[in-house]
């Protein structure tokens, strides 16, 4: 991709996250990403939704979270993003929102178990909620901002996690982190995540006991979609 | 009907359960049947709602559930719609969304009581809850779709339930199939069980024991509306 | 008022409901009463939104129920709202809906407590739940919708209640009636009752001992609104 | 700010209030304050916001908080807004609702936890809700709305808090105040306080026993926002 296709994209899916409702005020910001030039283009920091455009995306390079060129601030959050970029192979897009349900299960600490159908044609099993990071993560070292990228990548090791089967990530007391192949896929994650978030709390409520779907119908619904056998959708041209 | 008229109808409806906010994404399909000619119009799989039109709807076989002539790959549900056709007689459209509250039930795998005359007025009784499916029927025999099909049907007979008389169904960790006798019928069903989802799952946050209407206040309000006696609404022309 | 008068007034207030989000399909219904001329006006039943004119709103005699000249059939409801109108003087305007959320606590067979001053600004007190219809009273006599309204009446009289001070009902199993010296006030009070239905909804999430506000503060914030010694919003020319 | 610029803010904001859907009805109400003239304008009392511009703001004197001159009569909150002035040095725009979620924490009572970093970005702490008043101080003394503003002062006296770190207070059995340096931080920190209401609710139904962040982590997400050492958003110029 060129500098102007990245920028394009990029604030593309910021405005579609904006769009699907996931967003008040200028919490929450995308990331593309071009891992052949090693750079990805994210949302500057704390800019009002109705100035984005394609120009004011930020470049970054994606060896050392530090923005190209001069203008504006990348966001806070963007050591958070590189050092997802870097751990995951295969991601080319992350989503941080706030929205209202996946940051309810986030504060409350508790991974979202797959409840249904809906939530398995998309994430291949629960959504994880990290640890706390400490108060030494939080203030020293190599920045807060990355500590968090790096307690969801410990997270993701620890269980064993295909990043790409289950593309999204509760922060403990903070919020959710979500991607995908591209921008699209991650703009969708990021769209189902906080709707199965809002089933599950439902689904708790009238049965506060609920399991989880088998592993035979996990598995039927997220092959369904993904992956060789894949038969949903039309075949590809 | 003609083959004209059938994607017509279909097409309208699968956009206005859309309208109806029903659905997130491509979740959900439509299907209208033509008893006479033995053909259901079905949407395609994976199709973005912003890009259905009449002549995309799949018209399909209803005694073998496969598609009729090329063209786009019906919904994936499509062996589920199949099956309910020829169960249920007197069913003329289904629709299938993963309409919040209604799923949230389904994922807690609880029938949704008559808590109200608001339900009565459309559902003669609970909306039931199937069984889960079998890792065996989740994995073979006639496919996972038929199967959801025979366990939707299993369950009405095992009960004793009139289809026309309770046109909704929850699939145990899956989400809500709606019928009715046509298109329009069969649409207001889908809007009717989400807003009675909806309030029953206050409802219980309000009273835990909460109990159903009684039987005299059930069949007032479903004969008020349905059969012979009925007196809602103007008179036939 | 003139019939004309008394029809724009009518469809008015049943678009405004609309307007407001408090309905869903067909349900609900609004009428508006000139007492001086001893007739209302209803909503026809089961008439979709969409087609509701001034012209076919049904006049009703306020002493016998029946519609008064030919055309559309009254709301089924009418029975109900001819009772209050003569039971409550001074009751210029009846609302019935389907809201979800008064539903809810109708559903649960709760009355709605009143939990802070949002409430007092318009009910002076609880807004009662009714006693449950018997067989009988649904079955037999001059009929369940007249009933219903016998139901209310009584619940008052039991409760010793001044409809102009609690102007609304919870119908056990069923839903709210809500009512006001005129239809912009029945209207406001419908809303009113919904959104204070959301927060005790809420309240009770968080506090499921929450007790309603004290006496002298339920004085303080109706008597600020109402009556002599009234002092919000401007004074009457 | 000339009279003319007051005027123009307190409309400006009044409205975005509503934009933001914090409002039902008449409910709610925003001040504007210039503290070197002694003079803040507040919207009239019950005035529709369909009506609202700047010409029928009110101007009310800081010190007594009598209305400036002839024409409509301020809200009948002003002299809780008076007080707040008084008491908080820095203070200039207040807003009042009775935003749904914010409004379900004041009548249970409970002070609203800073469950996470969304609340961190914009509270130090929790928001505190108020004692309830006695008979005497709704009933007596210098008027209800001025020791609904006593309440409020004497409680952040209590806790010790730094009314700009803590721009927020529920007052109990009653609704939300918010502040902030500017109408436009005030009308954000009404919207945010809305928002972690909502979030609040759903992280104690999904962890009944959840505990506010780390002192650790409110430091850092409040500081990275305010003050010398905070680097989020653009530089200033």
């Amino acid at each position: 991709m060129t500098d102007a296709e990245l920028r394009e994209q990029c604030c593309a899916a910021n405005l579609a996250i904006r769009r699907a409702g996931l967003l008040l005020l200028t919490w929450g910001n995308v990331s593309v990403c071009d891992r052949d030039r090693g750079v990805f283009a994210i949302k500057p920091s704390g800019m009002p939704y109705d100035e984005l455009a394609p120009h004011n995306m930020v470049l970054v390079d994606l060896a050392t979270d530090r923005a190209l060129g001069g203008g504006w601030r990348p966001s806070s959050d963007t050591p958070t993003h590189g050092v997802l970029y870097r751990a995951f192979g295969g991601v080319g897009a992350i989503v941080h929102t706030h929205s209202k349900c996946a940051t309810a299960w986030a504060q409350a600490g508790r991974d979202l178990p797959c409840f249904g159908t809906t939530h398995a044609d998309y994430f291949y099993g629960a959504i994880p909620c990290t640890a706390g990071l400490t108060d030494d993560e939080i203030n020293s070292g190599e920045g807060y901002e990355h500590n968090t990228g790096q307690a969801i990548v410990r997270e993701f090791q620890r269980r064993a996690l295909d990043p790409l089967g289950v593309p999204a990530v509760l922060v403990r007391g903070h919020a959710p982190f979500v991607w995908g192949c591209d921008a699209a896929s991650a703009t969708e994650h990021a769209m189902v995540l906080e709707a199965v978030a809002e089933m599950g709390l439902d689904t708790l409520a009238l049965a506060p006991e609920a399991v989880p779907i088998s592993a035979a119908l996990l598995d039927k619904h997220f092959q369904r979609k993904h992956g060789a056998r894949a038969y949903y959708g039309q075949p590809r041209a």
